[in-house]
């Protein structure tokens, strides 16, 4: 394939497939960055903010396609961006050749791969391009993007990622940035259940959790779940930084990923055990730090639980 | 039981029983700040450097503690804490009235209970005050002490803590300062299994693991095991920061504890389970960064393993 033209504010088109929580403002900052932008997404009310900024609406993928260069997708699960990008109406159907694909939607390693293939056969360029950040991240444009694909693609691309995020590397080539992004989940993933193992112990040994935290939180025992979710479980706070639901989708992927590649991940696949049963208890879109109450349940114990009788 | 005299440089007298790569250092800082010291050790040979810089070698812990104002001891297992304070030659069986008693090895609270208990009934005060930061933090000076016990004699200390640690915080009773210790290590644990998966999964799916660690150690997915503990294992780097062996025994000593308060832990039975895995395969004294070599036994592969070929 050619050469990729270099990605500029004021020329360069850009196309938005999915504007919510994370979209809109990362959406937003190419915006604000200079680059004129065409978006759809399910329901026209999540785009209205965009679109009363100056955002061209579309009604499928394919038709924001069709209107531009580099086409940005931020959907929910793989099923979605297979039919957002290989779909009847999906981007790839509406995109010139030259065009490129990003999909920034967290989702399966072995479906980039499949739609860097696709892409190819049209003379389309396509990468894979998770982020860590969360919606935080995604609205001050500090994520940390994980990008797969051709270097020469990503290279051209760098105005947008510098809008959109502070940590950019590119991993390879297609679906690495889906298996990097797997490796920070599969890092969040016991880091979170030492941390809900670690306050429920002390809460029932009947510490107390703030002096707890001052010990162990600045040495071996540090970590970003502990400092930023641990003061949030001692509060009961559920509110969602990142939901529940969204968390089981990535640690099945992990953990079905892990399986291709003849891995046995016991932590794991402890943490996605954990994770569907809170689930079914009625959590998916509370915040991951919930998973204590899951963990609560399996000894029969509320959160905060008693002490424990001296 | 009265008040604990304020210990003072040049006036206080301590004892100090083990002097291994974590004691010797400790004590080494309490007589650098002026405190005149007595030693006891299992080998004479691990208190030369003590010794040589002004320390009076004694026989017995009994022997240290008839010496001394303050007896700190620093041993490997419970065991060990049981006979050098409780047992027949034990420094309980030395002390003065009025002295305090520290053990500062990380043991079971129970035991911390119960040394108190006995430690009372002779007008002795015991603490007990594990660490976290390992060999380096103890040469360094900067340990994270956990403290449990008497406030007054906590408070009497102070220039004592001073000396040895950064971070210093009384949790509450006596056993208190062990709970937070094995809160610390109930962390460790599963943050630990979650930094072995992950960088397992990273070079079996054929990603560049710098490239990854760029990606995710400075947002959700980062923690001290991580930043610390990672490039060791990538460098196949097994020198003990940390021992496996004692590793093995704190988690066995945490889930032991937790089982008593009636929690259910899995995470923390998991780390406990690979770590004797571990051991099993002769890497007691290696660190607890070669846990990665339990995790690639179980998918029976090499570390590093050789990437899935695409």
């Amino acid at each position: 394939m050619g050469e990729v033209a270099r990605a500029e504010p004021g020329r360069t088109r850009i196309g938005w497939i999915g504007t919510g929580v994370m979209g809109a403002p990362m959406c937003g900052h190419l915006m604000e960055a200079g680059f004129p932008a065409t978006v759809t997404t399910r329901s026209r009310e999540r785009a209205r903010g965009l679109l009363e900024r100056g955002a061209v609406w579309a009604d499928t993928p394919a038709a924001v396609a069709a209107r531009s260069d580099v086409i940005f997708s931020m959907v929910g699960y793989p099923d979605d961006v297979r039919e957002v990008v290989l779909g009847p109406d999906g981007a790839l159907e509406g995109c010139a050749p030259g065009a490129v694909l990003v999909d920034m939607t967290t989702s399966r390693p072995s479906l980039a791969g499949e739609i860097a293939r696709a892409a190819e056969l049209r003379g389309v360029h396509a990468l894979d391009a998770p982020v860590s950040g969360g919606e935080g991240g995604a609205r001050a444009g500090t994520l940390s993007i994980m990008i797969g694909g051709e270097a020469g693609a990503v290279a051209a691309l760098d105005l947008c990622w510098r809008a959109l995020g502070a940590t950019v590397v590119r991993q390879g080539g297609p679906g690495t940035g889906q298996h990097a992004k797997m490796v920070n989940q599969t890092l969040i993933a016991s880091a979170l259940v030492g941390v809900c193992e670690a306050l429920l112990y002390a809460q029932r040994a009947g510490l107390d959790p703030e002096r707890v935290l001052e010990s162990v939180g600045a040495g071996a025992a540090g970590s970003w779940q502990l400092a930023n979710l641990g003061p949030r479980m001692l509060a009961s706070d559920w509110k969602a930084g990142f939901y529940v639901e969204h968390f089981l989708k990535d640690l099945s992927i992990a953990l079905d990923e892990s399986a291709r590649i003849g891995l046995a991940l016991p932590g794991l696949a402890l943490a996605r055990r954990l994770v569907e049963a809170l689930v079914e208890q009625g959590h998916g879109r509370s915040g991951t730090q919930a998973l204590v109450l899951a963990l609560a349940s399996l000894s029969d114990l509320d959160w905060p639980p008693a002490p424990v009788p001296r």
